[in-house]
């Protein structure tokens, strides 16, 4: 079974800033494989479900290893049995309807 | 490693009311022998890793069972090193500072 | 548009212990006057939607006061105009099928 | 109070493709001159509170007169009050961090 996912980590106890940490946890990604994009509330994983959640709980364990003694994550996990779907064809999808709608707003005189 | 997680899964293609698919999640994670608290907006789950997120793959694999062709699910997952916490500590502890604090105001002349 | 809500709130910065912000979380919605849940990962609110979102936004104001220098929020929410539904009639909805299916098992000589 | 937040809408009902629906709170959240950033899972928005939460109810309202009889949506959301950060600077740090430690790794011999 084949999950996109959106994964947000929070180590707590260890201060304000929490970079090292969302670092150490695209690299364990990384690390494992995955399809990944980072944005700026999260990262995305396209993965077969297994793989997706050895390497979510990998990132735990790095990060408590590091020195967070708490962590509270937030995840977005999708998987569908329709059709095949990947992240880029969640993106474009939208896209190309938006842009569809531009140029239509720009050619049609009503 | 131990987890209490919160889910909420979101069955799509099966029309407005989901019930039917919640409670099958339900007894999926019942059947686990999870530790639950059904909510408004999810169900609390509290057990070690890796049968909190086999549980969780069951949904989905039983919702898609169903007839659900798409499921997006939202999680919150906890884990920490310094000091065990059950869910009924988690409750507890902010009910007892609610109940302290009605208690202080009552009996405070300030 | 009424709303039904979970909300769970993570100030950072602040150490590992956490209760003392959710405590004066649930005073903030209290004080508004919303129906609230409380669970293990988060508060369950019904409102108007302006009250509920006016509430979550004073949380934020409250926790900064309190001395949070970062607070990272996860909410769901939901509106429906299809019908009524309290935050009750999702849970009962779901125990009732579990109670019914327990009721059927017991009797169903199959 | 600037908030920089993460919004997925799932609107039910309408079968199992969405992305007309997530099109049209692109839409909106753009005519709300809000800064965004689509992603697989999501939208990154950027504003003052009251701006960004007008535009996510806008969405709502809009994804129920489009025929949505029930939407859940899941949000998370940030405030700070220690210093200025935007979206960009969020995806900066992390990206410099692993560029750093790559380079490192190709340079240093131990």
């Amino acid at each position: 079974m084949k999950v996109i996912a959106d994964l947000c980590v929070v180590p707590l106890g260890v201060g304000v800033s929490v970079s090292e940490y969302v670092t150490a946890c695209e690299r364990v990604l990384t690390a494992a494989g995955l399809k990944t994009a980072l944005h700026a509330y999260g990262t995305n994983i396209e993965g077969e479900w297994d793989e997706v959640f050895a390497a979510i709980k990998e990132c735990h364990h790095v990060l408590h290893e590091m020195g967070a003694p708490r962590i509270t994550s937030s995840l977005r996990f999708g998987t569908r049995t329709d059709r095949e779907q990947s992240m880029e064809d969640k993106v474009t999808s939208v896209k190309r309807r938006l842009a569809d709608e531009a140029s239509a707003g720009k050619t049609d005189p009503s």
